[in-house]
This record gives structure tokens, C-alpha cells and sequence, in this order.
């Protein structure tokens, strides 16, 4: 399957207009890691893709973790003596410490001071902040904001539930031609905060979607899960899957205009480490290149290692590199069209290494076929010869079964999709073979 | 044998103006692929060493391809009205489009032009052009020559046969104490073109001749054969003595003043590609290395997949990458007597590291041995030592039947021949022996 | 045992000034390689630690040399003929040629020049000079001494002994809990030098009287030797024991101003090297680190090829390359109590490192544990962490029984201290489990 030739057959303007849309629809939804803003947000992208939604009860243990209480709001708000909302959640649902506990309460500034989260070097902006594991309720206001608050009595209310219920994830499952799989994950557990992660859950929606229906190489899952225990949580209930995760991305702040950064899977050389890496040096923008660390999304959890999965994560801007991470700036004006359909269009580059990496063996080992006899090669000597001849002799010359279309890319300096179109032709003229695809070896596990 | 130390006993200057009085002699025949320039060529050679010549004949397979038409030619021309010959093939055989079939015709100049070739961009050079594989007929011109035809009728003359024949080429064979194999190769068919390939053929004749009746570690094979038809057939006539081959060289555009480049191996790290790059490194001035890709002479032919011979092409500049590369331009004053015998003296260096790369075993591998005790030492403390006794200290550390003397050399930065001194006078004062050769060890086959 | 934490507890100043002192105490005696300048040295390390000594008889056959007579010197002077001293021992022991036979003599200076060494380039420096296999005799003295030479007659005076004896060496071995050892070895057999080596010396003493009485978890081997002959000796009557050596330093010239320079062990990639070169990195300014070769101190023997130890050597200036090096310039004023501090400090956390370099096991491998249920981590979301916890998620992610803790350092760029602290930590939380030593595993012979 050509992906990436049939994705270039879109329109790439209408696509990142698409998606932005999408992640507009998504923005005022108040997401937390438990409770019915996931929730929503999975029946909207169960709109576009066939998504399976999962509940886990509260107190189920994963693996050293635990399964939270689950965590509704309807309201919150301060306010002054005259009545006035000062600080309002339905204005912005940043403006409650996320995982609040409920409160109705009436207090001095100063009893109050000790809740209230601000960011004094970007006075304008609320920020983002949780308290998942230790019970506890705040606000987060912009600096400015705090500033302007008088001494005296303020009323305080957080209307929210914290009790047994479920932590709900969805999984997108696209069967392929073999039972090894690609997992595609991304965080949809963030409130109101576009890049971090709208960008990762529009673009892995809209990658899903693409997929669906084509013959494909691998299987495919998608999951839409709430961060950290999410990623956990699927892990412990799906150990025997793991074992068919071949390649792994993690897609998180992919909507905004910074350049494409990888971070590099535990393994640190896995395929999709040298496909990404192959992939964003062709065909982006000065790349970088970061290697794994234990710190960051759930690469953090697949790449464990009990796991140690090959799965990186792709990124635009790093996240907590840029100012607007985790803080009310990080909203709709933060992402774009163009960006946002570039990554769904490198994830698809990527996708398209994966399902065309495959080994051959030349029928015509012993000296060059004469690719002129095959109409492969022009006929006049004395000139040089295009890229494309040179992606057919380099893939005659190391399809020797030990050597992937992936090695003969880098080693050529060609691009994947030259090489991979050579080694098509050069099959289609009975010059070449594929070596069929063998389950033990192309799933190496550990290092 | 010390086939450096031999070499610069000799006159460098004498060397490289007889190099160059032969390629004087060779340059004037029409060479090709077939027929009888190359005939005439291989037997010039015969005249100053031992070379067995084949002949293959027409029809026959080699691998992929099939041994084409003999081709000979005795005239051509392009006559105007005035019956003058405005192209003239004894002038310069460069002037017809080589393998043209045969033609006698009159036409206009709108009918002969497709059938003219020029550098626009080099007015006054004749280009070099080739039709081994489509039956065509042309003439290559300067391309001031073409823009004064006036328009009108021209006789066109070519007086040449392509007919059933033979495939010529030639092999000096020099053997040595071990069944395993040196294999130098340059392509013969060539016409009046003087670094590509008189070059490479006097370097190769030259150097055969230099190790003829010496007492040698290994057989070597001298092939003067036509660019690809000729490897191809010729591998295809010797898959058995391919299995002795442990190191190769192409040799090609030797003769003019560019400094030296070495296109490795496609095993990118076979002993000949460090043998080369040492000696290069040490011995000659800013030398380049390039990477191996299936694009070039014959390497690509000794390089393919089914038989992955451990062989390089050495060249100064490179073919394809210098403005006078095919074209008449490329005559015998494009190359010079100081870099023909400067390439002969590097292409001697390199078979002498072959020669005398050996590993050995230190007789006192505890502690260093007392050097001073054996005379090897200086015997006042308190100063430094030269090379020559870093040499043997190295050569003793490392001499535990698992570094090669190259490898030793490589470590240490000191050229090999000093290494290799060493290594004889450590051998001879009962300080170390050397490991006799393995056949099965010292052949590796494929990566 | 933590080392360095314990090191740190003291006062580097005043361990700065009694290394200084020692160096001192020790600077006046005239040293060779056997006699009673190193005895005495030997004994005046044994007041400060358990010091054994070993006297080898002279012609000792020791792998391809021989333990030579034994040298002892009482005066030497060279007398005008006004019968004053122009040249005297009791000045500067450098004076004397060292192992100079005796003469008692009487001669022109034409007949003096040739025993006369200097330094025409600093002119005011005595030179140090040797010969020890050679039977001679000679004076060092500075340039502007010799050049006040008026010609006429000198009575000449060694009065030294060079016949059968001993050579003599000392050795502080230090159990810890397994029989591998850590070999450290430094030269005692230079005479009033100060970089070389009595900082080595010193730092050496100080090293074994640091670490006596502590549960350690290797085995400690402290050689106070002549250089060369020492070494070599000592191996030839420690085959055994060398067996037992996993990790060793050589220590000289370590008292100067200069930054650290590592020497690496033949092996290049040995735990020592790497111990040393991750120290170095993130304790000291500016370290350079050299590639192993096979000339210089002691390190030439324990790397010898039937050997092969993990043994590099540790400098400040590199010997031979400071100006000062082998001349009476080298004095108790070009060491300085500071850096011989800072150079036992490093020495420590070397030791250190080897001390806790071991691999773990992660007790919960799937998926992070949860780290703030633990007490490990802050509670409160949306800000970064620090690099205690950093190290903490990295010795998590990593312990899977292949790295060891010297890994997971240099992987992540955290300083090993932090690494381990960490390790530790986790091990108390009952998150993390210790791999036993495997005396088998730790301990790779050869390459």
C-alpha cells in the first residue's frame, strides 16, 4: 500500500482546515483523566472513526498504580463580596485546579491565597495545573487577575464529585494482513489546551480514518487514553497485545508551527526510530533528533522495561519547551492548519515506511542484470543516469535478503518512497523477490 | 617481499615518461568493446608481459546478458558538396559514434543532424559516445565544427562491419606461494581517450611486469578486459576462481594531476579498503575516500550481490566529475609521467601492506622484553624514543595473534612500513613470530 | 561504601597541606631503583600505612630480565683545583648520574666534558639523567655551571656501590569482602623529583590510609615500586594475582597546577576507563583523555599482551611534556597542596564508582511505579522535576540486569554520585534489587 502517494492525491489546504476545524469542536470540553469530558470527547471522534470506548472501575489495580475515583465538575467560581464571579470556570475550564475536590466555602483573601495558582512571568495567562493523587482543591487565574483581588471575604465553590466510577479510554483497532501491529497513541485527558493535546488527538483520529478500509500490512491500534494511568491502565489489561506491538508512535504538540523533534524509542536504533528519523530528514524542515529519557508522555510507560516497546514520540515544539505549554495560551491560535496537516502527512510518511520496509532477493545475483534487455536503462552510453536507475541499482545490488528497503534508503541517501517504487518495477520485470514477511524475526523483542 | 623498498630503488622519472611513451603508443587505435583495437591493444601489452588472450564468442550467455556483434572499422566521414571531408574519422576515431552500424548515404543536413553529437558548453571538443546495445550509426563533432555546415547535402561514410565474432580480452596470470588471489582490473575498449583508460592500463601492465618472477605471498590476476560486457563475462567464465579472490582493484583515470581517490568496496571495510586508505593516508597528499555505490566501472560488476569480491577503484580524479572526462580532451596531454609513476609507486604501497599484512605472536608476551638486552633500545634514560623503536614496542603490545600488523599500524599512526620493519627485525632477533597463513581465516566471504 | 560522601567530610585544605608535607619529608633522600634511598622511602610510608617489603635478589630472573646489582651512593663531587666542590651531591642528589659506577679520578675537563649532561635551554636547571643497564659514570649539573668551567684539571668522586644485592618494593594489600582487586601502582624510584613522582607516591599513601579499615567491596593493592624493573618484577612473582586485577591505575606526576589527563588501559573501553573518564568529565575542569599506546610508565607492563589488565594511567601535566619534567626544576615548589588534594579527591570517587557499580533489577518492570504513592516524587502535576527524581526514573527505566549503574550515568549525563544515591534509595523503598557480583561476569580476561 502507497500511503503517502495516495495521501498527496488530497488537498493538503482543505485536510489542515479539517482538522483544525476538529480540534475546534473539541477545545471547550472540560477533560480530565476520569469522568465525562473524555467521555464526550470519545463519542465525537466515534463519529469519524470506529472507536471501542473502555470503563474501568475505580480501585482496580494496574500493575504499582491504581485506578482513581472518577471526577465530574458542573461549575466552579469565586466570588466578591458583591456578588461578582471574579473568577468564573465557565469562562475557561483552566481556571480549576484540575481534580479539585468539592468546595462551598467562604473566606478571607489570605485563607485563600495559599489555592490560587498563577504565572507571574506571563501575568495575562491562566494556568494549567492538576492535583490527581493527592486530594485537594485550587484555582488558576492569570497574575493580573490575582493582582486586582481586594482584601476582604470571597465565596468559593467548586461544584464537582469525586467518587467510585470508571476511567474510560478508547481503542481504535484497524485488522491488517498480519497480526503485528503499529500502535499509535496520544493523551486526550487535557482540558481546554490546544497543542498539548487537540494536535495529537485530531491528527491520530484523521491518520485513523485514512487507514480504515485499505489492505494493509500491519494491524493497526489507536488509542485515545488519559495520560500516565491511561497508558497504564491499558498495559496491564493487554499484556498478551504487547507482544505484537512491532512500532510505536506517541503524537503529542503537533499542531503549532515549530519544526518536527523525535524522541527516540528506549531501543534507540528500533525501525521506527530510523524510519521517523529517515522520513523527517526527507521530507520536513531541519529536524532534531532527541534521545530517550524516562521523562515525558507515555513513551515513558511503553518503553518500560518490562516492555520496552519500540515506541518513540513525535512532536512539533517539545512540550514544557514553550512558553505557551500548559497555560491558557496554549489554545486555538496555538495550532494551524498547515502544521497540523503536515504531521498528519509525515505520520502517514512514516506509516508508509513501515508497510513498505521489506527485504528482497535479486534473481539476477551474479553481475547487473542488463536493465537496457528490460527497458530499465537508457540506451545511449556516455551520460550519467537519473535517481531513478541509480534506486534500481542500489536495490539489485543489496537485495541480497540481508538488507531492508529501509537500510538500502539510508545507505543510498535516496528516498524511501524512490527506493521502494524501484523495488517494485523492478519486481513487476521478474528481476526481484520479496521475502515474505517472518513474524519471529521482524519482531525483535528487547534489545 | 618489501615491494615498496624495491620500487623507489628504481628512477620515478624514468618510470613515469616510459608509462607515458605507452600510453603514446596505444593512444592512436580505435578501441571498443570488441574487435580488432582491442586485439591490436592486448597485444602491445603481450609484447612486455605474460598475457593469455580469450576470445569469446558472439551469442554467447553471461548471466544477463549475451556477448554482442564483432565490431570493426576501417573509415568514415561527412563530405559536402565540394567532396570535402568536413568529418573525418582518421582524424580522430573519436569522430564516430562508437558501434555505429554501417551507412553510405546522401542527405540533407536537417536529415544528418540527429544523428550528430557535440558539448555545446566546450566548443571545441569532440565528445566520446557509444551505442553498444541499440544498433544506431552517429558522428560526435566539435560543436564548432557542426555550427559551420552550411545547410545542404553531405555524404555520410561509415565503412564499418558488426557482424558475429568475438569478445577479446586479456589475463596475465603471475602466481605466488598461496592458490589465493590479487585481482587488478581496467577496462581496454576504450578509443583515443587517455586517462580513461590508458592510464589504468599502463599502471597495470607496468605493475604486472614489476612483480613478475617475484617471489610472491599471493597469486595475482591482471584482467585488461572491455568496461562491463568484458567483467561480466569474465566473471561469468571464472565463478570458481572468484572463490579465491581476497582483494581487487579497478583501476581507472590514473594519469592526470587530481589527487587521489578510492571508491571502496561494497563491504566498505574489507583489508584492501584499509590497505588502500592507509597508504593513501600516509603517502600521498589530501586523498579523498568515497563511499562504494553500484554506479562506476567494473567494481560494480565484482561488487554485486551474488558475488561481493572484496574490490575498490582507485582513481585521481573521477570519472564523470572532470570537464574532459569523454571527451577529446582527454588526450595524452591530460596526463602526465609524475602521477602515472606516482600511481604505479601507490598501487605497489598498497599490494606491499597485502604483501606483508601478517599477524604474529610475541615470543615474550609478559612485560615488554629487555629491547636494550637485544640491541633494540637506546641505552641512556632520560630521553624519548624515536619511531622506529615506537614501532617495535607497538608491534610487541599488540602482537597476540589477533591484530594484524595493518590493524597495528592503524592504531598507532605509524605508516605500515615502518610497522613492518619492525615486525622483521623483532622476527629475527627471536622476539616474535609470525602466525602462518589460514586460508579459510584470511578469505572472508560476504559481510 | 560511599567514598567520596566520606572523602567530603573532610577538610581539603588540610589534607592538601600534609600531602605537601610528606612530599616534603620525602623529597631530600636519593632514590634509585633498588638501594637504600627507596628502603628508606618505603619505610617512611610504613609509619603512616601496612606497608609489606620485598627484597628481590639481584639476578633474579624475571621474564626477559634480570634483577641488576644494587646501587648505593654516599658522595659524589667534582673538586677544582683550588679543591673546591663545583659540582656536589650534597647540594642536589640530581648531580650524580644515576646508578653511576664509582670513580675517583683526576683529568682535564676535556676529558670530564663527555660525562657531563645539561640543558643548554634552561641553562640554570640540572637535568636528570640515568643509566641503569649500562655501566657508566657522569654528572648532571645546569649549562651556566659547565660553561663556568675553567679548563684545567677537576678531581672527580663517586663515591657509590654497584654489586649484588636487592631490589626492593612494598605492597599494601587491603581485603574487602571478594578476592578481585583494584590494583593501584606508582614508581618509588626517582630521586629529588617532586611531580614525578612523589605526588604519586604520596597520593597513594594517603589513598591506603583512607580507605584502611573500611568494608570495602573489592580488594586493594597498593604497589610502591621502581618503574619498569619494579613492575616487571612484580609480575613475574604475582602471575597469579594478576588474575584477580579487574581494575588499576597508575599514578604519577600528580601534584602540578596542570588539568587531568587519563591514559587509557590497552583495552580502550574497560570499566576503569570508563569510570575515570565519567569522573573526570563531571568533576574536573577540562580533563583530556589519551588513547592507550605503549610507551610510558608502568602501565607498558600491566598492559603487556600476556596480561592485558584494565590498567590506565592518571596525570595532571603529561610526563615529557611540561618543561620541568626530568630536571631539578621539578622540585617541591612545582607541586602545590591544592591540586595534590583535588588529585586524591578524584582518585576517591574513581574508587567510588567501582565501589558501587553494580547492576539492579527493577521490582516493578512494567510500567513506572508510582513514585508519589512512594514518597519519591511530588504530588502536585504541571511542573518539571528535578534531577534527584530524573536520576530516580532513570535507574528505573534501565535496571533490567543488563546496565549497570556506571551505564545508566553515562546514557542519562547525571553524575554517577546521583545515579546512586537514587539506587539506594529505590532499594530501600523496596522498588529496586541489587544483582549480586558474578566474580565470573566481572571479570573479562582479554578483549
Amino acid at each position: 500500500m502507497r500511503l503517502l502517494k495516495e495521501f498527496d492525491q488530497k488537498d493538503p489546504a482543505k485536510i489542515g482546515q479539517e482538522l483544525h476545524r476538529f480540534a475546534e469542536e473539541l477545545y471547550p470540553i472540560c477533560r480530565s483523566i476520569t469522568g465525562d469530558g473524555i467521555r464526550r470527547t470519545l463519542a465525537m471522534i466515534q463519529n469519524r472513526i470506529s472507536l471501542q470506548t473502555f470503563e474501568v472501575p475505580t480501585g482496580t489495580a494496574v500493575f504499582d498504580w491504581t485506578v482513581p475515583k472518577e471526577w465530574n465538575i458542573q461549575d466552579a467560581y469565586i466570588k466578591d463580596r458583591r456578588g461578582k464571579r471574579v473568577v468564573d470556570f465557565q469562562d475557561c475550564n483552566l481556571h480549576v485546579l484540575n481534580y479539585s475536590t468539592p468546595v462551598r466555602a467562604t473566606m478571607p483573601l489570605s485563607e485563600l491565597k495559599p489555592h490560587l495558582f498563577t504565572i507571574p512571568a506571563n501575568p495575562e495567562w491562566i494556568p494549567y495545573r492538576t492535583s490527581y493523587y493527592k486530594e485537594d482543591w485550587g484555582f488558576c487565574l492569570s497574575h493580573n487577575q490575582m493582582l486586582a483581588l481586594e482584601d476582604g471575604e470571597y465565596e468559593v465553590c467548586i461544584d464537582s464529585t469525586l467518587q467510585d466510577g470508571h476511567l474510560t479510554y478508547g481503542e481504535c483497532f484497524l485488522p491488517g494482513r498480519s497480526a503485528r501491529e503499529v500502535l499509535i497513541s496520544c493523551h486526550a485527558c487535557h482540558p481546554s489546551l490546544a497543542n498539548d493535546n487537540l494536535s495529537g488527538l485530531t491528527v491520530a483520529a484523521f491518520l485513523a480514518h485514512f487507514l480504515s478500509g485499505r489492505d494493509l500490512r500491519y494491524s493497526y491500534r489507536f488509542l485515545f487514553i488519559p495520560g500516565t494511568i491511561g497508558a497504564i491502565t491499558w498495559l496491564a489489561q493487554n499484556r498478551a497485545v504487547t507482544e505484537r506491538i512491532c512500532h510505536g508512535l506517541v503524537l503529542t504538540c503537533i499542531g503549532d508551527r515549530g519544526r518536527f523533534h523525535y524522541k527516540k524509542s528506549r531501543r534507540g536504533n528500533a525501525e521506527i526510530d530510523r524510519a521517523v528519523s529517515h522520513v523527517l530528514t526527507h521530507y520536513s524542515e531541519s529536524p532534531e533528533f532527541l534521545e530517550f529519557s524516562p521523562y515525558g508522555y507515555d513513551e515513558r510507560q511503553y518503553c518500560s522495561p518490562g516492555f520496552n516497546l519500540a515506541v518513540g514520540c513525535l512532536m512539533r515544539s517539545v512540550w514544557g519547551s514553550f512558553p505557551e505549554y500548559h497555560t491558557s495560551a496554549d489554545n486555538l491560535d496555538f495550532i494551524h492548519p498547515q502544521p497540523l496537516a503536515e504531521s498528519l502527512r509525515m505520520c502517514t510518511a512514516i506509516l508508509d515506511v513501515l508497510e513498505n520496509n521489506r527485504r528482497y532477493r535479486s534473481l539476477n545475483p551474479y553481475c547487473e542484470p542488463q536493465l537496457g534487455r528490460h527497458n530499465l536503462y537508457h540506451s545511449t552510453g556516455g551520460d550519467g543516469v537519473g535517481e531513478d536507475i541509480t534506486a534500481r541499482l542500489w536495490v539489485l545490488n543489496l537485495s541480497d535478503g540481508e538488507f531492508s528497503l529501509l537500510d538500502i534508503a539510508e545507505r543510498s541517501g535516496i528516498p524511501f518512497s524512490l527506493i521502494s517504487q524501484a523495488a517494485d518495477l523492478l519486481c513487476q520485470n521478474g528481476l526481484l523477490a520479496v521475502i515474505p514477511d517472518d513474524m519471529a524475526r521482524e519482531t525483535p523483542k528487547h534489545r
